[in-house]
């Protein structure tokens, strides 16, 4: 999909915007529906971003899909998760079985989902020694991504991840791009300790100072400290971006893999809406950076998209709404008092 | 299905209550499953106040039943909301014929829905000059909502409400329970002005300075400040829990139907999740006062039930992984290093 580093940036200034005309006509349309006029909140709100990209007059939200990348990542040497690397393979085993949350979430709601365990033999190297990937290595993990959403059907996408070692990732990434230090991104991933979220700071810290004086292109920032999983869902949501298909992004660790891109512009994720807020104390952070609200506080922080999956649900309400309500006028319910 | 005032509060002395043995067992499953313990969020808290009322290994929310009570309210006379009194019966046609987002809500994620329009050619009394209802009339209103529960083959309930002007009856009610003014309770319902919502504020006000003398039972609350559609959700309230089905709290006017019964005791609502905090500012104060974190917070504001509508896809989305979830050991997933 994209044959070097130089077409993978040269497509950012490329991207299709949202259709303003079709997010008017969306906003019109809304206050006619049989309710006081933005009293569904940010459902409405979800309409308007959606009628922006389908640019259709009714919306659709029949074929969603969740694609879900894994990865391995060399910086686990430096005892940065209380999991071993061997739980990626095995919770990739497990997806495969239909046992993981994302089955059964991707299963409950109607969902496609496709799992891309990415060179899981061949971890990234250690990022706080060394950049975490070679140039072909990152191009080749973003045009697995890149691949996958152009072979997809889906009218709503939304991307998730599996690897240990990979919250690690996210909070280097973080702070290349927006600033801080270690501790200011870094927390309990799966579930290390307080002593433990000190040492991820260190050694995200070390990274920072040893890839300090590298240029940042959304591209060898995310060569440097991401992941194969990370550099697929940057390919994913350029690609979907380039077919104007919505995407909702899931927690941390994805919010974190789309970060590189906004050193393009902010703008060049406006195709995303942030599904919801982990309890990953960095992905709070993170948003706050990006401007977005996500649309579920739940404290989840399990990553596989499945914050995402939930939140698809409240696109799918969002759109019955538009496409279905009655109209003051069709249903002969009067308006209100001037 | 209440003989009398009195056999209705006597009824809040022999509520049922939740199975801290089941909500041992989901606590344990839950640790149990592939997945850091804990990361699930709220969706792993649902499941445990489910497991307590349910007393099931396996949770079922196969039928989710939304009830719709729609009544008229004489204080409307005051001049407290923008729509006439006609906008109820019209939205109650509205409901009947489909057209109205409750019914594209529940269509959509397959929930049954009842309508129960009461008495609507007969508002109640004006309640800022007398009381809104007799003893009677508001016992008959409990046993309309009680007797819809007592039908209902549910697993999962919420309730929603139609009435032009409840907003303010609900913020009545809301001030004598849990103090404050009528500044402290108004909003804006369906479109109310700044100068519209003090005007609102201080007919509240006139209310609560007439029935100040009153005694204070649940009972007697709604009949002052309450309406057909509020006093059928207080009963549907009881009703459930007397057949210990969890409930789903909707909205602003939903939440103040339930709080007479917390004079009774904070733990009557313990079968009640909110299920989403409502634009309409004294919503957020009612859930402070009750210690209620509601589960989505969209600036929603349109009551019907709309809310808690959506909010059941979460606790589907809950209960899907509860069931159905592999276990650590049945996918041979590593677990923490000790």
């Amino acid at each position: 999909m994209f044959n070097s580093y130089k077409t993978f940036l040269s497509s950012l200034s490329a991207l299709p915007y949202a259709s303003t005309q079709f997010q008017d006509l969306a906003l019109e349309r809304q206050a006619q529906l049989t309710k006081p006029a933005g009293s569904l909140g940010r459902l409405e709100e979800i309409t308007v971003w959606l009628s922006g990209w389908q640019q259709q007059n009714q919306l659709s939200v029949d074929k969603i899909e969740g694609l879900l990348f894994a990865g391995n990542h060399g910086v686990v040497e430096e005892n940065v998760s209380p999991y071993p690397s061997e739980v990626t393979a095995q919770m990739v085993a497990n997806f495969e079985a239909g046992g993981a949350a994302i089955n059964v979430l991707t299963q409950q709601f109607g969902h496609k989902l496709r799992v891309f365990p990415i060179e899981l033999e061949r971890p990234t190297a250690n990022f706080s020694k060394q950049p975490a990937m070679t140039i072909e290595e990152t191009l080749e993990a973003i045009n697995i991504g890149a691949k996958a959403v152009e072979k997809s059907e889906a009218d709503l996408l939304y991307f998730g991840e599996m690897g240990i070692g990979n919250t690690t990732s996210a909070a280097a990434i973080s702070a290349m791009v927006f600033g801080g230090t270690g501790r200011d991104w870094a927390g309990p991933g799966t579930g290390l300790s307080v002593s433990g979220v000190e040492h991820k700071a260190s050694v995200i810290d070390k990274a920072l100072a040893m890839h300090k004086d590298v240029v940042k292109t959304p591209f060898d920032v995310m060569r440097l400290l991401g992941g194969r999983e990370l550099a697929a869902i940057m390919g994913a949501i350029v690609a979907a971006r380039l077919r104007s298909i919505p995407v909702l992004l899931d927690g941390f660790v994805v919010t974190a893999a789309a970060v590189p891109l906004v050193i393009h512009g902010a703008d060049t994720l406006d195709h995303c809406l942030s599904s919801h807020c982990s309890a990953e104390p960095g992905h709070q952070r993170l948003l706050d950076h990006l401007w977005m609200e996500p649309l579920l506080n739940l404290r989840m922080r399990l990553g596989e998209g499945s914050g995402a999956a939930v939140a698809a649900e409240l696109v799918k309400a969002a759109v019955a709404t538009y496409n279905d309500m009655a109209t003051f006028q069709e249903a002969a319910v009067a308006t209100k008092k001037s």
